[in-house]
């Protein structure tokens, strides 16, 4: 008796991951390969042979459909990887198409934030919630709101950038366009070159061996933890600036869980204490106090298990 | 033959404006009166009164029901007044179990900001809009979000608060609890306060003979129209502040379409030129050029508009 299965992908811009779940949304199997500077006609061999390993791996699978998370740019309406700036020469390639007429089954294609959002909803720390905003810190900021477990689209479909609100119209210039946005003032990337163009910084310039370029956001983290003050100054910024964030994703969404995830949540110790404190400032009209702030639960694999659930959730 | 009509109205700080409506959406009579400063009990007479008159001036009505837009914070959910802030004494007013004994009809109660939104959708600028935002810059600002015709609320059916967002973490403090919101940089009461704090308002100053109290923000648009230096200052940063709001709506949202309504657009000639530059930025992720941003049509009307809509849109 064959087994129905779905696909969960998740096209990040170095890695690729590919899950596979049973139709009670547990994960059986997981594989994973490399998958910078491969250009779009090998990246998609590859990706058919992750999915069939992982098909292959599971006994007398009935494939329903396949699900994937992708850094955007996307065209989620016509099936299109379009992001040549974290893909190279990624541009308007049809995986939607490619992997229907391969697989025969239904392809869904969405921003990872939103794959994210979506495993969170099912399976993670937003499990039905009415209304979930997830924020993904890591080298970039990703931003996604569920409502009744679909994703909020703005409009053609496009993905809203919640990453690139405004905080300091004086801040650093942003590939957005603008200056100050969130991502360019908390990102990993905005916290790495603060600490490489800080006048003190000799502290992390002895723990990256002298060599500005391997300063980062882990190891201005680490100097935080150990005390160093240019260090603390850096990440305390970047917590108010976290901070704000939040306080206008609550006044525009008042979700009833706003989740969490990504590099940010490794140096939780050092951003959380400004957030909480910050929230305890007294609102007359927006229920900031029962808005639950919730840490990820499913780390790597929340935009596999949302893959999945784009799939199960309309076959079963 | 009775003719099915349905009630909306518009409960202000100042005023209450009462409109009824037939059954294809046309205003068939305005009633209004001030409610500053009246108390719950009379207040609701008056309310009561105004409701009647209205129905008295049509031919053989049949009451569908009483949509109501008021300004907030209001418990949607069990519909009550909650706004000692706006209206003196009205702490817990059970305003729609009232009316619905008195008239037997069903009755809604909404955020006046949602209300116009619903109007606008209905019968003005967003007309079918799949998502429509609107902003009210007045004496404060409103925001309201409308997917595919209804009304999108936070937790607990909380109305969520655009016009508190960040936007100068060092700007003034608002009563919302923080610093530098876009109500305490753009609202109508904000101009008033940075004119009669400028240094060189000497010109405003004649303008309100010599009594900074009256200096006020029509005042202020006047003097900029005229090339008051102090004036054109004051409004160009509020003009820069409110591009700032809209870029961030527009980035968290993506409406189709964008209706701006309020005191602001008797100003739009000061505010709109800086807001059409900054959004010409051009921006790779998100289509801000295909946001519509219009000017809202139905004015004063648009919650009498969108209290009937609460009404008809069910009934039909």
């Amino acid at each position: 008796m064959s087994q129905p299965v779905a696909i969960g992908m998740d096209i990040g811009g170095t890695h690729v991951r590919v899950g596979v779940f049973n139709s009670d949304g547990h994960l059986l199997g997981q594989h994973e390969a490399s998958i910078a500077a491969i250009a779009p006609e090998n990246g998609l061999n590859l990706i058919e042979r992750l999915i069939q390993e992982s098909l292959d791996s599971v006994i007398s699978p009935s494939l329903l459909g396949i699900g994937i998370g992708c850094t955007g740019p996307l065209d989620t309406v016509h099936g299109l990887i379009n992001n040549p700036y974290t893909l190279e020469g990624w541009n308007s390639v049809p995986i939607v198409e490619r992997l229907s007429k391969t697989f025969k089954v239904p392809v869904r294609l969405e921003n990872d934030a939103d794959a994210a959002a979506l495993g969170e909803y099912w399976q993670g720390a937003g499990r039905e919630a009415k209304r979930l905003y997830a924020v993904t810190v890591g080298t970039g900021v990703g931003t996604s709101l569920i409502v009744d477990g679909k994703i909020y689209r703005g409009l053609d479909g496009s993905h809203p950038e919640g990453g690139h609100q405004l905080i300091d119209p004086d801040g650093p210039a942003c590939y957005c366009g603008h200056r100050g946005c969130w991502e360019s003032l908390i990102s990993g990337l905005a916290i790495s070159r603060y600490a490489r163009g800080a006048k003190d910084n000799g502290h992390l310039l002895a723990m990256a061996e002298g060599d500005p370029n391997r300063i980062n956001a882990r190891l201005v983290t680490e100097a935080a933890r150990a005390g160093d003050p240019a260090s603390l100054a850096i990440m305390q910024k970047a917590a108010r600036d976290f901070s704000l964030g939040i306080i206008n994703i609550i006044s525009f969404f008042v979700p009833d869980v706003l989740v969490l995830s990504g590099g940010v949540m490794k140096s939780a110790d050092l951003f959380l204490p400004t957030l909480e404190q910050t929230l305890k400032t007294p609102n007359p009209m927006v229920p900031f106090d029962r808005v639950h702030i919730l840490p990820a639960k499913l780390g790597y694999y929340a935009g596999l298990y949302g893959g999945a659930y784009m799939i199960l959730s309309e076959a079963i």
